[in-house]
């Protein structure tokens, strides 16, 4: 039968970010490509130990149905993980998987054809997952220190954005971090045109240096900013389980929406997640992770020092998953790519992250998922291929 | 700040029937409102030696990011379990309950404004899930033996429905099972006109006398048949675990839609239920619970027609967690309902699961959840409500 598919397919062609990671199933390759966390580390003892004594002592609660806002234990410690930037009106709700808040903010906001602003480049996922609500996407230039906010404003007075998605801390690709200052600026902007401010920070307790930065939620008291938290890249990504906090009738939207997509998160996940963290694992567990993660970003940026040629230029990111780079102009990032497959290192190119303007010499590589003599090799092999191909 | 919400929550109210189940965290209440499983009914001792098992010994799996279409193991479930019926151009794909079919389905086919045919009356939840969508919403009168073919056809000429939803199987909430041959004549009247047919099928084997009748599904042999299936009934609703099968175009959209709504089902969820499945649990453990919902179903019938006075009517369901009735006409079951709570008895008054012409006498009993002694008393308390408050 000819299928009639809604409009909001029109113009979405097959991925080439979801062929890269088809290539990633194979065993001998060496992947940059993911966001993946370390297997290394999880704490499968510890959850071990929690997941029997709830199996054996809860099991009328964990298996049964449970309320579409989330189990009143873990609503508990994200409300604790968030006292000092929850407003009095604030609510809190327990998501399968941080991203599926930026699924319910577009449900929640976005009509056909309302405007979204995102960073330029941004999380490959937020940008489907907009295109798919059918919104138009204008995107914010960003510099060293976060967003530029001239551009920004311009962007607001001029489109009229119903909200701005940032990744402020450690951001999906680039690894930047946006400035205490610049925070509140962005706050203040955002709150006085009305624009909703949809702050995805999953990264931000991944620090390997330098001090913490206050969330943009921090600065709230209208209303204006829903962040979204995930335990994805601290605790496991399979068990699925995040959250957001927002302003009650936001949520309350959210609710609503959430009761279609899932009735509620796996009540087995959530127990999981609540119970590590009042069993007190969760910040020496976090420690571990960033002295991990902290040692495998610099083999990664020593190989890529003595490896890569000059005309490659790398961001140094303080935290969080990810390097960014750009190779000397005029070479297409998707170019190395194919290349470097064939030789069993992948990343992911650029441009698909860019809303607009790709800039194609630009590639993201994730330092967290390989170990650190895989590291070492494969920018090895990303280099060598790049001298022996591309810069004869 | 006030915020502009998308025009699809315009017109809809906070719905009665949650209101309902917030009465209902009162653990002196006797509930036949919810279509909870027995807490009798979870399988704890199993499932704690799997996740023991897959814990030690599959963490780097369990714990780390999956396929958005399904693991490979409950891919592989799915198919065994629906072997004769899927289509070679079908393919599976593993949903965060079955209910998010429903969202997946009308999120991949209907635009606003677009019909969905719905049986009147049908489940709540899908209801909500396409209003929505902003599907204009058509019903079909059920009979007996399932929908009154006559209207279904009038109004696929009518109005060209994207698709029709039906749940054959013991309906929810009417408990009421269409017969073989008008599931072949409804298979061939829908795909006559181009049709898809959302079949939505948890119940199916929770059958308790006479035998299984085949699904919509093992008649297409055109792609029109999107069935769903579920593991919350038979193994645990808190973990989130449902399947849908389709022409493998729908689930590409499938797949594509499920990456913004959750990534991907929580991987513990689905290497329990697979496991669970593997080694042998499910078909025993499926038959151990059709006895004792059996039982639960004979005792409320048996407590109705001992308690209810003369006028109520009761169908009888052949399997399934529901039991639909009427009140003597003019009686309202909202008021009833009022009375019945304060003597700490809840169900569901009718009305709300008519999508047009409510019945407004109609009632939803759920038979699952309460043992047989809380069935005895709160079937008792229903009836004397009934002869002291509204029949005096």
């Amino acid at each position: 039968m000819e299928v009639s598919f809604s409009c909001r397919f029109d113009g979405m062609e097959g991925s080439e970010i979801r062929k890269i990671f088809a290539l990633l199933s194979d065993p001998d390759m060496i992947s940059f490509a993911g966001g993946n966390p370390s297997p290394l580390s999880f704490p499968s003892k510890q959850i071990g130990e929690i997941a029997a004594d709830l199996i054996q002592n809860q099991a009328a609660t964990v298996f049964q149905y449970g309320n579409t806002q989330g189990t009143d234990a873990l609503l508990h410690t994200v409300r604790e993980m968030n006292a000092g930037i929850m407003r009095p009106d604030d609510e809190a709700i327990i998501l399968t998987g941080s991203s599926q808040g930026i699924e319910m903010t577009a449900r929640t906001l976005i009509d056909r054809g309302d405007t979204v602003l995102v960073e330029s480049p941004s999380f490959l996922g937020a940008l489907q997952t907009f295109k798919l609500a059918q919104a138009d996407i204008k995107s914010v230039r960003l510099e060293e220190d976060g967003p530029d906010l001239n551009e920004l404003e311009d962007k607001i007075k001029k489109y009229a954005p119903k909200f701005f998605y940032i990744i402020p801390t450690f951001q999906n690709p680039t690894g930047i971090t946006a400035g205490a200052e610049k925070r509140r600026k962005i706050y203040e902007m955002c709150a006085g045109h009305g624009v909703i401010i949809l702050e995805d920070d999953p990264y931000a307790e991944l620090r390997y240096e330098g001090e913490a930065v206050a969330p943009i939620k921090s600065y709230d008291t209208s209303g204006t900013v829903i962040k979204l938290m995930s335990f994805s890249k601290t605790i496991s990504p399979g068990l699925r389980v995040g959250a957001a906090i927002a302003d009650k009738k936001i949520i309350a939207k959210f609710n609503l929406t959430k009761q279609g997509l899932d009735v509620h998160t796996s009540n087995l996940s959530q127990y999981i997640v609540s119970e590590y963290v009042r069993r007190g694992y969760y910040a020496p567990h976090v420690k571990e992770i960033c002295s991990l993660y902290r040692a495998q970003r610099d083999e990664m940026e020593r190989a890529a020092a003595e490896h890569f040629p000059e005309g490659v230029s790398m961001l140094h990111p303080a935290g969080g998953l990810f390097m960014w780079g750009f190779l000397p102009e005029g070479i297409c990032a998707k170019d190395l790519f194919a290349e470097c497959v064939r030789r069993k290192v992948a990343f992911v190119p650029g441009a698909p992250f860019y809303a607009e303007d790709p800039r194609r010499n630009a590639f993201r590589l994730n330092f967290s998922m390989p170990s650190r003599k895989n590291i070492q090799k494969g920018i090895r092999i990303m280099g060598d291929t790049l001298k022996g191909e591309f810069l004869k």
